[in-house]
């Protein structure tokens, strides 16, 4: 190893930077038309099992030409997309990004910026955006927090700040078995499965989860609540957190976060929101004062890339007390002392607010596209897609073929193909037949839920390309899809549960 | 909110997308003249007080051109990035990314794919670039696991599967609280602050990690490390979990693991290796017989924006024993049941195998760049920058003006200023200072660390713009800056410890 001769010069970067420009101008060309025209695409198409397989290569052992390798992007890996990006997939929730955002990572990525500790310009840009969030979700400026990959990471950060502000911040020195009782947890039964890992995360164990049944409009039952905390208390555990979703991802439904709160102090229980599906909805003045109760909480998880229509990924957890958020995380490190001046000077590190020290230049495309539209856009475009799910469901009630299986909520449609006259069994393998058939046709990609166990084809608009026409089609065609499956089967005189 | 009237058609796509490729071509030529040229810039530059008042901005509530927010961009954010595309920057261990990769970022960004769940060519592409690094590291292909935003959370995701692992996977509903003894996790002082974080994320606290004294390469003491674990036993502790270094981040000092390994078979603990600095060596022959035992432990960390100077973020965390893996974190819910058809058939979802559901197409950029340059070309580029650090260090030990203060070790290098007949204390501002100048200056970013209590300049090659005349400039002007601060102290007469 040791080799006192001078080092071979080879690099990654191009002997030609021509020749890039070419294919920069060509990927700008080609992701533009691409864009431009996604309406007249597919919504989603199934990878065949050539590109299945192309995809299973050796690891190259030799390179070849930029513009090679992107021409098996485009064959191979760009026309199988997800498809979130289309104006018709209402898949999950998932947003759908931008050309704008795009760009902005292709900037972000070039920058190559690491925003896990130092004094540069990244860094500035994530606090500001911070405290853009911050101040949408009603949050104070002495809050603290960080941008994560997703709602997940952000709702397992807020629950891991919770544990370790409990028991006078000591739970990090001593872990959790030490502790004279156990500690529990509270959420709804229709809490994201995040939450259950969350639990598990952190040591608590989903026995001391206690999954508190919901009312008929899909909010958690405070009356059980207080009496499962009570049950708790007499049996000597430590109700220590209670997780509040501001929007559930089945329904969009909102608990009653302001009794949540007040039961949290009362209790002195840690009060979380999970605002992943409902949390940006404060920047609608008509959903502030349902959210209000929101700024109660001591932590809130949500994320950018759901309703702010942000390119992947763009998490956030904010922490109410930036204190706490801090003595979650910090740790010293020689390699890691701040130093008064040079690169090493300048703001706290993101690693005392999260999991992470390692961190991309997330905020960037979150930076330029807020300041390219505007948040007032983004109120219009929230709202936008609000009254295309009251639309949807209005058609939906109006079509004697099709069954609202709940009421409107938020962004949220759930409904099924019933024509009448069918059983519940039928009607679930029929419907489930039907929500594959208009993604494999690529007509449209709602999803599914189960709605008091019938199946629901679910539609989630959090989708700045959906116009009403887009609405319109997936209608129109559940009906047909719907009463072509029927006569499939009328062909065997049954309705078989193996359609 | 319930309104029947067709809802309004906004979006965030371009009126006139003809503007947007202008500037998506602007925006190629300048991040190309901008790398093409990197050289000749200043390694970095403090952001100015105006630079910090503009990114303290308000929310904006109306728009502007993207073309001005993107001047905004090239004035007040781009000249005061954090600097590691630079060939001169060898601060901590921080990769360089690359123009292709920051295209292909471009790429995976305009397909705006989740690859939380669903059956669609990202899912796919992401499982290649998985199995070639299991390759890369000699993990078999049974092995799981998943791509992370960075080495923390890659360390992080394999403690939590450690932990889940342990207590025939009962721990995941029962939490520690309710185990029969405490667990013990063991590592050297040498170990990163991540792993220290991982331990009070599991909820075992870091009263009950050992740190384990050095020897003099700065490896795990063997004999301390079983002396501890036996008076672990005797007071009826479990010991549960041993960390290894391949490749420590003050030194690069790569633990005995082969022995480790053999600790952990006999004391049926699991065995954890943080190969952030080095598991990616293993690509070189010369270094596949000290890491080979690395294939014996039960999970590895690491990130491809070091070694492999992919463009943030791309960490990773691989898992020897797949169903240990999917056992700690699999979740049901109605909302991700698989279908046999459609979006949500195709693979597993990679939330089983870690903290995410949403999680970007981290993996697009590794491919791409993997395909172009081939990983022979990788292995050269590794091989590079050790030599180049051996280089440094014999010409350190050159000249006498300067001292090297370890060995070098893989690609780092800690060495200070000492012209001889200074105290320590002096000799410790002197550097600190002299580092930071290195830095104010734009001449180069070494970071620092402290090497038995002496400040070291710590130079890490993780760079593949670097060549010898970079490494001569950092070296030139450490001597020329040393001496100038030494004479701008003797004005005084004294080495004040106030430099």
């Amino acid at each position: 190893m040791n080799n006192a001769g001078k080092p071979m010069e080879e690099s990654l970067d191009p002997e030609n930077w021509e020749l890039y420009r070419d294919t920069g101008y060509q990927m700008v060309d080609d992701m533009l038309a691409f864009l431009k025209d996604i309406r007249s695409q597919p919504v989603w198409t199934k990878p065949p099992s050539n590109v299945r397989a192309f995809l299973q290569e050796e690891l190259p052992r030799g390179g070849r030409p930029l513009p090679d390798v992107y021409r098996d992007f485009l064959k191979n890996i760009l026309p199988y997309r997800k498809g979130n990006i289309h104006p018709r997939y209402f898949s999950w929730v998932e947003g759908t990004g931008s050309f704008s955002g795009a760009l902005a990572d292709f900037l972000a990525s070039s920058m190559n910026s690491n925003l896990g500790i130092g004094d540069h310009s990244a860094v500035y840009v994530e606090q500001q955006v911070l405290n853009w969030c911050k101040q949408i979700v009603g949050y104070p400026s002495s809050s603290a927090g960080a941008f994560t990959s997703g709602g997940s990471v952000a709702n397992i950060t807020a629950l891991i700040v919770a544990r370790n502000a409990f028991d006078k911040k000591q739970i990090r020195k001593r872990g959790l078995k030490g502790l004279e009782a156990q500690l529990v947890v509270y959420c709804s039964t229709e809490t994201h499965n995040c939450i259950f890992k969350a639990v598990e995360t952190i040591g608590v164990g989903t026995d001391n989860l206690r999954k508190i049944p919901v009312d008929e409009k899909m909010e958690i039952d405070l009356t059980l609540l207080r009496n499962q905390i009570d049950i708790d208390k007499k049996n000597g555990l430590i109700p220590f957190c209670l997780v509040g979703n501001a929007g559930t991802v089945n329904t969009g439904a909102v608990d009653p976060l302001s009794e949540m709160a007040e039961i949290c102090r009362k209790e002195k229980m840690w009060f979380h929101v999970d605002g992943a599906i409902g949390a940006l909805l404060n920047i609608l003045p008509e959903y502030q004062k349902i959210l209000k109760p929101m700024t109660e909480a001591d932590s809130i998880a949500f994320d950018l890339h759901k309703w702010l229509y942000t390119n992947y990924d763009a998490g956030c957890v904010l922490i109410r007390d930036g204190e706490s958020s801090r003595s979650a995380f910090i740790q010293e490190a020689n390699y890691l002392a701040a130093h008064e001046r040079g690169l090493a000077a300048g703001p706290e590190s993101f690693s005392n607010f999260g999991l992470e020290l390692s961190r991309p230049f997330r905020s960037l495309k979150i930076w330029m596209s807020l300041q390219e539209h505007g948040i007032d856009k983004y109120e219009r475009l929230i709202r936008q897609n609000i009254k295309q799910a009251y639309y949807t469901g209005d058609r939906i009630k109006q079509s004697p073929d099709l069954e609202l299986l709940t009421p409107v909520s938020l962004n949220i449609v759930c409904f099924r193909f019933n024509p009448g006259d069918l059983p519940e069994s039928v009607l679930n393998e029929l419907n489930k037949e039907l929500m594959m058939r208009l993604q494999e046709k690529g007509i449209a990609a709602p999803s599914y839920t189960f709605i008091h166990r019938r199946y629901a084809i679910r539609m989630s608009i959090t989708n700045h390309r959906t116009i009403t026409a887009d609405l319109e089609a997936i209608i129109e065609n559940t009906i047909i899809l719907g009463r072509q499956i029927i006569k499939e089967n009328e062909k065997y005189g049954t309705y078989s549960p193996a359609l």
